[in-house]
């Protein structure tokens, strides 16, 4: 069932255009906080503040949460200092470190006076933690149970958690000092015999993730054992936080974005396209742009090189691109193939002989079918000798192309940076320079050209 | 806690060698189902027999539903019939489904008649859902209470259903006739009061799919809600089955490596790399490849166009691989941040008019400031009047290219194609051809070069 998204939008533009709040609060009390959030960052500046008073007070701070960063931040400016507190005080904890992250420290520190002693408390510990750690990731709120207290004494304690808000599909077993035994799912507590132990239920085979290791280790860890939820401990055991499934999804669509820009040789844009400012894409577009002019400008030295080749038999220039477009294209493919896998964990950087054995079987097929493709063209255009080095150059280049991508992403892997720096346009530019100089070094060996 | 992984493969190994099946059944009780599979993926077949037949009954199928589409293929040509009747009948609905899906007809045919009747009806109608539909990806297994039952009367139900295994955390509420009247948690039945019926803990307003609606809007849907769990129904709203938050993980894991061999020119592998055979890669790499050549055909009509400017003064062909690559950099740039948009939601095509405002300014002054560098290498090599045209080929070379890199994407997602379909490599062949006109058709003008 598809929510009729553009028609309550428009319904709710005609509302706030006659400004008509009571039909507007009736309007909202049939929406999820979701569609709320996404009709704010549709509409624009003066009708998001009318409507977004008008949310019921129960789901404004969930409303602000489902914000992206920039219309968050346009809020907080815009704000009455009661509105601030109410909506920040309302917040869960890892929704409100998410936030605060985020801003500049004057910003935070005028904002924590704003929250209530325990929230603030909260706050301070959770961005205490490293940025990109699974500390950052967690919130502080789960139901803790004890290993001797009675299934129907855990219960009542559950309903209580329950009332307030918590999720509780997952039961946590700690013993008194806060050390994690066990997980549960709900349902052993409620198929188990009230007056009987929860250490009864227990099979002590937890699965938990330190509050320092990194949020990719925390996706890895759930995603490999389908959790929908897992425990995060200090270096003692001791249970501090959970991270959820949902927080998951957000983290793997975030990495996964990142690993497309770098491919594209983009910075970490770390923000909506649609909301990020002109000069911030600038910025992440520049320095690779600029970098990869500097890498070119070898592949102008190479053809330098050969000016008096070219300058002897100009028809060669009709198959430079074509030549080199090939290698980087084949290298493209390679290097896009093995960054995936290296990111997915598909392979692993030991297994480097196996596959280029593999790619080298691969990239040989390839290059010779795209050599006789290329042969008929160098008939059509230069004569049988011609076709000959065009054809025995897209072969090699083809060749050196795939390795080049297959490899230069494992060699980071191993040398322990990301291998998306193997980015598209870098192998492109370098399978170019390769391209050029096997390209006229077979054109002047086989046509016995001059060269400066 | 990061499971020893490597020690525990190393010790098993050696079990296998020494063919302790013993000690080895003794060493797989203390393992998860996921790592199991993960090593038997990683054994040589072999000792992958020998593990596999090791594995305990309870947990035979479900580490066969773990292992990756080559490996179960290969232990269905392997394994006896009365091991396979075993393993198959103890597969989930869904698991079954999937491995069923990818295997040639007679062999389904074959496997279908091992199956326990139930079992059979069960593939036979997730079978009949179109490809990539929630209903291929749905269970049919969860738990359903009628309206005016007791919470009692439910929670007894629930405990039915759920020592069977049923996923329990989320209730589904139905009428006498099947049809979905609500998902409710199952943590509202512990808070009840047992007397209560059912539809007082009931709100009407439950999210659900039609059966035939692809699996990219329930992963769509169920990211949008922060759904753990989507009830899939008929056109008549009766409830057919269930998708989980596992299935959608496992769903934008595959989604999104389609987007990255689209975005570099790779047919759908649909495989893991690692299991890919040379074959099936020179498959999916050869046809884009070779039309590529066919665009880059274009490239160099574009240059024998002005072979003539170029025997004039071959220094302009220095300058080509920098200027050419730079269009299609800033053009594999932008296509990239708007494929990967589109594909998140971030961005909507009716969008287009703002974005390309601000593509324009922000490809301006990428233009302007690489149009400065180049133009001091072209001081360098060429003199003033060089340095003038590599200049204002470079600013226009980068805007003309970016330009290319963000409609394409708009204007195939408006055809209703795969924004993804403008692949890097393919953004960059249409960013060389009009590179190489704009290069020489300002190098013509501006230093009144001989056309041919």
């Amino acid at each position: 069932m598809e929510f009729p998204y553009e028609e309550t939008l428009d319904r709710i533009r005609d509302l706030i255009s006659a400004n008509d709040t009571q039909a507007l609060r009736v309007e909202l009390e049939g929406l999820r906080v979701q569609d709320i959030a996404r009709m704010l960052m549709t509409l624009e500046p003066p009708q998001q503040l009318v409507l977004f008073r008008q949310i019921s007070d129960e789901l404004r701070s969930e409303v602000f949460s489902h914000l992206d960063l920039s219309l968050q931040h346009e809020l907080l400016q815009t704000l009455e200092r009661s509105e601030l507190q109410w909506v920040l005080s309302g917040m869960v904890p890892d929704d409100l470190t998410a936030l605060l992250e985020h801003l500049p420290n004057e910003e935070v520190r005028a904002l924590l006076r704003l929250l209530p002693m325990r929230a603030l408390r909260n706050a301070m510990i959770l961005l205490g933690y490293p940025e990109d750690s699974a500390g950052r990731l967690m919130t502080p709120q789960f139901v803790a149970v004890q290993p001797q207290w009675t299934i129907s004494e855990a219960l009542d304690h559950i309903r209580d958690q329950s009332e307030r808000g918590e999720t509780v599909n997952t039961v946590f077993v700690i013993d008194s000092s806060g050390v994690l035994l066990d997980a549960l799912p709900l349902k052993r507590f409620i198929l188990g015999r009230p007056a009987e132990q929860v250490d009864k239920l227990m099979q002590g085979d937890v699965l938990f993730i330190e509050v320092n290791e990194s949020r990719e280790a925390a996706v890895r860890q759930m995603q490999h054992y389908d959790l929908e939820v897992l425990p995060v401990v200090d270096d003692e055991k001791h249970l501090l936080g959970i991270v959820t499934v949902d927080d998951i999804l957000d983290v793997m669509q975030e990495e996964t974005t990142e690993d497309f820009h770098k491919m594209a040789s983009v910075g970490n844009l770390n923000l909506s396209l649609r909301e990020a400012k002109p000069t911030l894409l600038y910025q992440k577009r520049i320095g690779w742009l600029l970098t990869l002019v500097f890498v070119n400008i070898f592949s102008g030295l190479a053809i330098a090189h050969y000016e008096m080749a070219i300058e002897s038999l100009v028809v060669l220039v009709f198959f430079l691109p074509l030549i080199i477009a090939s290698g980087g294209n084949a290298g493209a493919q390679s290097s896009t193939l093995m960054v995936r896998a290296l990111a997915t964990g598909d392979v692993q950087a030991h297994d480097w002989l196996r596959l280029w054995g593999r790619e080298l079987l691969v990239s040989i097929a390839l290059g010779v079918t795209m050599g006789l493709a290329v042969s008929l063209i160098g008939l059509w255009r230069g004569g049988h000798e011609v076709a000959l080095v065009v054809a025995l150059a897209m072969i090699c280049v083809v060749i050196v192309g795939s390795m080049i991508g297959m490899l230069l992403p494992l060699l980071l892997e191993r040398l322990k940076f990301d291998p998306a720096t193997a980015s598209t346009p870098l192998i492109t530019s370098i399978a170019d320079i390769s391209g050029i100089l096997i390209y006229f070094a077979i054109a002047v060996a086989v046509l016995q050209l001059p060269m400066g």
